[in-house]
């Protein structure tokens, strides 16, 4: 106590004495992870990566800020809620929007042809932020992109693939993933006498049916300038949603059959529907005519995976209609020129991607183990390296340095005497399996104690098999967490 | 080439038309990582991390931008290299310069005691970017800090046993571990004569004794307006160097004697010197009296890595006597009163970190590689699914499912009928291991051929058997890769 207050004051009168000026937050919408919300990080990062390289991914970075004129006209509306960088001298800057416009800027600047990336990193929006519901001013976005000139709808199967693996892994309770194609929505809207500059408002209507009744949705479309009868015509259409029976249906709807771009749209369909059978994420998947998303970049397939159940039932107020658990989750789809867009001559590279919504999935776990009541370990360590008797720091010292030799992970306490059942509450509370138990007794014989801190068990294990007692001991572990 | 034409007409006439007003480039002093640096950076990461979590740490993070209130008066003359953002209304943000005081500025705001935590995320300063040489304006940091009120050195050991089980582990050539005490310095500048305003300029020119004779060193400090006989006696002092000797002769040095200040500082790095010598770096550690390091904030003990072989011998020039293999590569220190500046009762907690400088490992292990000639693989793959015959997409389609159901790492060329030879090639490129082969005459079989590439042997397999078949051979490999 003595030596924090002097180290106390010692502060107070050090440095600019500025102490108590400070505002001590994080700024606006932002905020710190601490050791637990970082564990969960982890672990769904983990899943995910581990995913993505099993489909043979690999990973590039790119700078958090790009030049301004990089993100100029791609966001639309949305270009307000960019970050700019203060003119502090040289080039105007600002923070990344997303991780699809870079990784364009990064494809046409090295005038690469096939790539299949992943890309985990912040971005960055000056939106409203909703912290309650995981909306921030700076989040994770968490893209897989396969570009590259291809045969129709293989790469864009396994990107669902992909989306079905990760989510299934999570354990995130039951999904649906939607998709459609935008060629579909063009053509509907063509073939029911919607006019071109209206394709976009239209569309954005339509975006709202998850959320809206078909009323609500319609209101919007005339209030935009459709007609009824147009409005009408399309309301059919975009309320239709099923599987390949669906699609065979509408490739012989006269009114259908007059659009070029809609048949191309519903044969890509059929192919998509085609290869997840065979994916075996047919029961997962629907054909659903209702799903636009908002970019403006797709040119084909999009999609969108939903929650449909509950895996946790958390004790948050529904927002409108929202809960924790339920929602989009990933989405994404086929944008074939937006690489050319950056090209000095236009030579465009056909990509299509897909986007983890992990923030939400950060909420959606974090939601599960408080309602579990479950701890998260903050730590790996497996053994701590302990005496209840005075004057064995070195003695732990010599024991500590073997097991980190052998990859052990091991701590002890930083203080040279600590008292014994201050040591043991430690592990119990980092969830320290073992601890190495060093008296002398011990040092006597030549032995350590192995604690089991669970059972409380003590052993005494001759000190030259401590290693190999702990692996063995740690391998049985491993095995049985494994097979659950 | 119809299509990708098409495809460029498209993307011309499409969007904006903006296409050839960008200028492809990252900002000035940052770069794209790409898949092969990426797969290095993954390397060393993966390295430090796993020593991190060795030790026990586990890991927070912060946002990039903090107010910039809470980054001023830190870095004195260096704060005219922090980016802000633009006003745009609500608060002044400005990129983190460093990741210590986000992380202090946590600590206070969260009245956090006790933490052993790491921390791996990039930091921005508007330097003049030296890019041949590893010097970015966005680049990472990778620390781990140890806060709390311990007995004197424990942690600070540790610190440095995980410096040196990083450094060794990374393969990084020969090194030693300078030492030194802020107190000691302090209290040779006191003994010796110095003024007490003037300790930070005579600190900052012995800090340049690593690159500059004695000589220059002592004009600077004449220049400074140190007599030459406080300058003299300062320059026998801090051209010392040694172990415990030299730490035991300084003990009774009778004019070092009357600095408490440096009494305290000698005994810490004896104790510092007794406890490496357990840890079992004694060998490596070297007790540096012209050892300053630049930072204002350090209030103890402080060390810095140096790298003294020259693990590769590249053919970048030396630019200034510095070499690719040669310098500094981590360094810390204690920093006892950091938090409290930001505690608006001035309550500190003591801390000691260390950072690894990871740019400068980037630097030198792509050099290796380079010099190697050894090829990254940017990709995990362990199975190409191939078919020499067309018509055989559907079949692959079955097959790769299978493998990622269990877990094997594997991929397959997004063509319908693509040649067998290219499919070969793909695997040779990108170091895939094994090729699964399907065809007429395996499909009427219900077989696989399994062809390992680097020996072509082919071997035939009942299909219900290529999943176990192709685990037990990964398995081998694995068992290989991991006694070497």
């Amino acid at each position: 106590e003595e030596v924090t207050k002097l180290l106390a004051l010692k502060a107070q009168l050090g440095e600019d004495a500025s102490s108590g000026k400070f505002v001590l937050k994080t700024p606006k919408g932002t905020r710190d992870y601490n050791l637990k919300q970082m564990a969960i990080r982890e672990n769904v990062f983990d899943t995910i990566i581990k995913c993505f390289k099993r489909h043979g991914a690999g990973t590039i970075d790119t700078p958090v800020f790009e030049l301004k004129e990089t993100l100029t006209n791609k966001y639309g509306e949305d270009s307000k809620l960019i970050y700019d960088l203060k003119d502090q001298g040289g080039e105007m800057l600002s923070l990344r929007y997303d991780l699809t416009v870079p990784f364009a800027r990064y494809m046409a600047m090295n005038k690469i042809q096939t790539i299949k990336r992943y890309h985990i990193a912040k971005v960055y929006r000056r939106d409203n932020p909703a912290m309650t519901r995981g909306r921030y001013r700076e989040f994770y976005q968490c893209d897989i992109d396969i570009a590259g000139q291809y045969d129709p709808m293989i790469a864009d199967a396994e990107c669902l693939r992909i989306v079905y693996e990760i989510l299934s892994a999570l354990k995130l309770g039951d999904f649906v993933i939607k998709v459609n194609d935008r060629r579909m929505l063009d053509g509907v809207f063509a073939v029911c006498g919607c006019p071109d500059e209206k394709f976009r408002q239209a569309c954005s209507a339509v975006d709202k049916l998850d959320k809206l009744p078909w009323e609500d949705v319609k209101a919007e479309m005339l209030e935009k300038g459709l007609t009824e009868e147009t409005a009408d015509k399309i309301g059919v259409y975009v309320q239709m949603s099923g599987g390949q029976e669906l699609v065979e249906h509408l490739l012989s709807d006269k009114l259908l059959m007059t659009s070029k771009c809609a048949m191309a749209g519903l044969n890509d369909i059929k192919l998509l529907l085609r290869y997840l059978q065979i994916y075996q994420l047919g029961n997962k998947v629907s054909f659903d005519m209702s799903l636009a998303r908002g970019l403006d970049y797709y040119t084909g397939a999009i999609f969108e995976a939903v929650l449909t159940g509950t895996a946790v039932n958390t004790n948050q107020p529904r927002i409108k209609g929202e809960t924790v658990g339920v929602g989009s989750i990933a989405g994404g789809g086929r944008y074939d020129n937006l690489v050319g867009s950056f090209d000095p001559k236009g030579r465009s590279v056909p990509c299509v991607g897909v986007s983890i919504g992990v923030e939400r999935i950060f909420s959606i776990l974090e939601a599960q183990l408080k309602a579990d009541g479950r701890k998260t370990r903050t730590n790996d360590t497996e053994v701590y390296v302990i005496s209840p008797q005075k004057n064995f720091l070195e003695e732990r010292m010599q024991i500590i340095t073997e097991l980190w030799k052998a990859n052990i992970k091991a701590e002890m306490p930083y203080k040279r005497n600590p008292k014994l059942l201050s040591q043991l509450q430690t592990c119990e509370e980092r969830g320290i399996p073992y601890a190495v138990i060093i008296a002398s007794s011990e040092k006597e014989t030549n032995t350590v104690k192995l604690r089991t801190i669970d059972t409380r068990e003590e052993v005494s294990i001759p000190r030259e098999n401590m290693v190999k007692e702990i692996k063995d001991r740690l391998q049985i572990c491993k095995n049985n967490t494994d097979q659950n």
